[in-house]
């Protein structure tokens, strides 16, 4: 089992950094093996500074723990003490162009081998725009229903809810999918289910990425792009439950903050124009709406 | 008790931005005074895009309780339902340039009106330069020994041990003094005490923003700059207590978030030439010296 999704995931990962690269024309995604002594292996991948592309990460890992820890055994102390397996491959890609929103996407595997297997897949993606455009908004999510047929409505409002600021009453983006500790029709059907999400994520963002990343922009429209970005650190490093998680278990601590942003602003109380399109992405885009006229 | 303190806190308030503003020599505070209906009062102070000061906010805060929390009186159940009282104030600076060190400042007194009422104070002041100058430092901690005597030592390892941030093994700075639920000698000699932690920090901070705020920087010092202002971040919004406290409460969240960079940079992986005073501050600076060589 484990091994099929690693292969996925690895090539699902040159696959993306190959047309990351191609789009962006001028920088490359740097390449670094990293191979912890008890096996298991981490590829992130990261660009800086390209031509439409400020910042991208593309990670894949692949751990093999010798004995679960603990507190992943609580709900189901039969599996103390047994090996686990977990895999992953996570991006975020921060485009240069404010008219190009953040993506983030990431999938998962896990599994503790015992005589009966336990296991689950998670992820999704998601799309954090900061001057939206209705049209990109739609086609994303029509992309992200076509790759997820009957789950969309759940996975949708799933991602709604995780990727919110309560502190700012806002969503971080205008969302997509979002799935956890799924196993739902057995390894195969779960395993299709997650490849058809990985293989739609190219199909979802590259047009947007092509279509908008060379439209001209202001300064001031910049300097709005790089407040954004701030609410972006403020859920990575205060809300996401991954980050926390990361950064308390000693993961290595450059990939696990590899999502934040190349730079970022925080403007004290920050007030848009009324009517503005700064306004609207707060007022209308970053509250949970039915894109798709469901 | 608490009318002194507050008259303490709003004094200081208006002299350290009377000060801030006359080094500056270009900026000034905005005055806001924002009165909650249950009483109370807060008045944050910014300063933003000054010549020297980058971003400063001080902010003097009181406020009115009808009764305690239940997570504030567990340790003490015969509080519960009590009305309390809290103020503070709370500043930061982050400086232009890359040789003027950030500087935070907090102080704070909650009393509960019982018979025998429950009070304490807390605080202190902290230093966190990108390019330190050692001599700063000894003297940033000078004052701090002068103005607290014999509880330095004790401060300063706390301020060293709170300052701290777990996933990069670094403290945030060069530390100075903190404390908390202090009450010791009873109110008129904590109150003085704490008087003279507020008294002593311009003082201790100003020489060094003088000193330092005309010093040529390189472009790549800057960069640095931001860069570690990323780690300021890092540590206000995942790891601060205050912080985490301030938005789950629901305070203001422009007050609770004041203390953000106003630019900030993250660049993966990063890795400071040997020798360089970049490797030394976080080979030698951030991690806890005895400055005064006691």
């Amino acid at each position: 089992m484990i091994s099929d999704v690693v292969d996925y995931f690895q090539t699902l990962q040159q696959r993306i950094c190959s047309e990351l690269e191609r789009v962006d024309g001028l920088a490359e995604f740097s390449l670094e093996v990293i191979e912890p002594p008890n096996g298991g292996m981490s590829r992130p991948r990261v660009l800086a500074d390209g031509q439409h592309i400020e910042k991208a990460a593309v990670q894949f890992t692949h751990s093999i723990g010798p004995t679960l820890p603990p507190a992943a055994t609580e709900r189901n102390p039969h599996l103390a003490g047994l090996p686990f397996q977990a895999t992953a491959i996570s991006l975020i890609v921060h485009p240069q162009n404010p008219f190009v929103p953040i993506t983030h996407m990431n999938l998962r595997f896990f599994i503790v081998e015992a005589d009966t297997p336990l296991w689950y897949f998670g992820g999704g993606y998601d799309l954090t725009p900061c001057y939206p455009i209705k049209d990109d908004v739609v086609s994303w999510h029509e992309t992200a229903r076509q790759a997820v047929g009957e789950h969309y409505g759940k996975f949708k409002a799933a991602c709604d809810e995780y990727f919110y600021l309560p502190h700012r009453q806002e969503t971080r983006g205008v969302g997509g999918i979002f799935f956890d500790d799924w196993s739902e029709g057995g390894f195969d059907a779960s395993f299709e289910l997650v490849r058809s999400v990985g293989d739609s994520f190219l199909p979802a963002y590259l047009p947007i990425l092509s279509k908008r990343k060379d439209e001209e922009f202001s300064e001031a429209q910049r300097e709005f792009q790089l407040y954004r970005r701030g609410r972006y650190a403020e859920f990575n490093l205060a809300i996401d439950r991954g980050t926390k998680y990361g950064l308390q278990s000693g993961r290595r601590v450059e990939s696990v903050l590899a999502s934040l942003p190349p730079l970022a602003k925080w403007v004290y109380n920050y007030q848009a124009e009324p009517n503005s399109p700064e306004a609207e992405l707060t007022e209308y885009y970053l509250k949970p709406q039915d894109w798709l006229g469901e």
